[in-house]
């Protein structure tokens, strides 16, 4: 039986994948120095490929780290000397909240969730915030963030960073870089490779920001601050002996994106999601957690029902179709389901039958 | 033209990784979730391996984070409030102390290099040290300190928690866990694997300390502090998505490790290690850098000689020979060899074979 993991991350692995490893293996790239002149190249070719396919401007540069976890503590430790403001919409914001609180930062949340009814502009942002922090596309809820409302927000918070997690959407979401200062994403998300690999993006202003903070010497530094790892960047390198494998292979997936055309994946991805909806709309039992269409995630959809739903999980489990459960307390109550690029329409079609016959019960009261 | 890697890492691939890679693939382990029951049995499985082979007490935890650079990091913050303490013997020992003083912590640090005529216990500890750290094989110099000489220095300063570096010696190493606290080492040197996965070992003493200074709330935190890793390990899990595939790889190699005998990898690392030591021995134009024979480490040598070593480098690279170049200010003045378990015999016949032909010249003044 061939199994699909419909799970937000790990995911199911690119088909492509297989192949890029068979090649990094004739090529020798894991007994390659990180120190060499192949690496050097390899870096480059990684960092180029991520910025053409987010559409990233010149000026910003890109750094390999371990996790998005990893990143959203880098972010705090280089970019905030006291104070950070997070919009927290689920698990993923809450995390980046708790980090900075653990950082010992006055660190200030805001609730925006699946209820939302007010725009994001609206929240108050203290003046004194350093960093907005924001995760456009919720994995724990698939609560999305129109990244349109953004520049809103932004407008009247000109002295803060913004700092966007856009772990299970990026490449799919569209960022604007003229108001997100640092974006980061973990790879095993919409670019189903192997985990173990965390891309941030950062802007000239988070840099100038990293750079006058560790110049005043008010904080505890790392080998992995904004400064050090743009110190690194700039010879094609990293400070550590970095994931090798992992930067070889988001080099080729982002390239493979390039040349399938980063317009036909969001297409894909809609047409995907089209499926899913209407088959939802048509079922008793099962509707989708977060109400407000406009914040629905096209790449996360977190279904929910009055009854239990482990035996559908599992039903659909015994069918090869493995879906997410919900996320902490949510974990029975909940399934969810990724609609990332290594899914397809075939894939889709398989699960919306599968749904359909397992969960014809679930709206009997 | 077979390439062999004799670089000190990443090095040479181990010859078992490509099956361990196909069986990965096919078992869908890179798509599968890290909060399933199916990664929880991964993390036992590598961690009793890795425990089983170093031999490390059952008290002992065993964490994965993503570098050795990153777990230097994570001791002293997690176990450091004010005062370590760092033997230094070349870059990496360098780096730990470095890291200190990023971290803001007041460092002290004492020369213990390939000059070394005095004993490792005369070294001055500070009375207010809470931690001492050493590299006990240093990858940038060849420098190897045996791991029997902790105990005196330990004896000595009976506060102080002792932690060690074995990034490249891991699993040749024995270490006596007895006066050893942490531990720790990156995959891609004698366990022949992918790059990106760092390991720590950590014992009881050491959990205590970190627990004892979050609970005091005198330091930052971190999500890859000892007490969030020990919390997380105690459900078989991370924080994070970790590199789940370099877990799934340590725990098959170090059981690959375990049925071929970790007493048999010691006794054919020797052999090479004399063949090596015997050819250069009748040499004129190249020399042990380290000049005291038990300094000298087994699995990294380090060369001198007199002449530049660019050419010899490049005629040993043509014929598919890979050595390091010297580290830092010595690229072109050394070499390094390194001689891990994935280096057959054959292939230091050959290197062996090689570097008296092209080192013929390098005698003559």
């Amino acid at each position: 039986m061939e199994n699909i993991y419909f799970t937000p991350g790990p995911t199911q692995l690119h088909p492509a994948v297989k192949g890029f490893l068979h090649d990094a293996l004739k090529k020798d790239i894991c007994s390659i120095s990180h120190r060499s002149q192949i690496f050097r190249e390899l870096y480059v070719e990684a960092v180029t490929n991520i910025k053409k396919l987010m559409g990233t401007p010149e000026e910003f540069e890109v750094f390999f780290l371990a996790s998005a976890t990893e990143i959203m503590e880098r972010i705090i430790q280089s970019c905030v000397h006291s104070k950070s403001f997070h919009v927290v919409n689920g698990a993923f914001s809450k995390r980046f909240f708790d980090i900075a609180c653990m950082l010992k930062k006055n660190a200030e949340q805001a609730e925006y969730n699946h209820g939302a009814d007010v725009e994001l502009c609206e929240l108050k942002v203290p003046d004194d915030a350093e960093l907005i922090c924001i995760t456009q596309n919720e994995t724990s809820t698939g609560f999305w963030i129109p990244p349109i409302d953004f520049k809103k927000l932004t407008k009247t918070n000109k002295d803060s960073l913004l700092a966007v997690d856009v772990v299970s959407s990026a490449p799919c979401a569209a960022l604007d870089f003229a108001v997100v200062d640092l974006a980061f994403f973990s790879v095993q998300k919409c670019f189903g490779l192997p985990s173990g690999l965390g891309v941030l993006i950062a802007g000239p202003e988070s840099l100038k920001k990293a750079q006058d903070l560790e110049s005043r010497n008010v904080n505890p530094m790392s080998f992995h601050s904004l400064v050090s790892l743009a110190e690194c960047g700039a010879k094609e390198q990293t400070y550590e002996t970095p994931n090798v494998l992992g930067i070889y292979l988001i080099a080729k997936m982002a390239s493979w994106m390039l040349e399938y055309g980063i317009e036909r994946i969001r297409l894909d991805m809609e047409a995907k999601q089209e499926l899913l909806k209407s088959a939802i709309s048509e079922m008793d039992g099962l509707s989708f957690f977060v109400e407000n269409k406009r914040f629905q995630s096209p790449t996360v959809s977190t279904l929910s029902s009055q009854r239990d739903l482990k035996a559908l999980r599992a039903n659909l489990a015994a069918e090869g179709l493995h879906v997410g459960s919900g996320y902490g307390d949510f974990k029975d109550k909940q399934i969810r389901i990724a609609n990332f690029p290594s899914h397809s329409l075939l894939d889709f079609e398989r699960l919306v039958a599968a749904l359909k016959k397992y969960s014809m019960h679930l709206g009997d009261r």
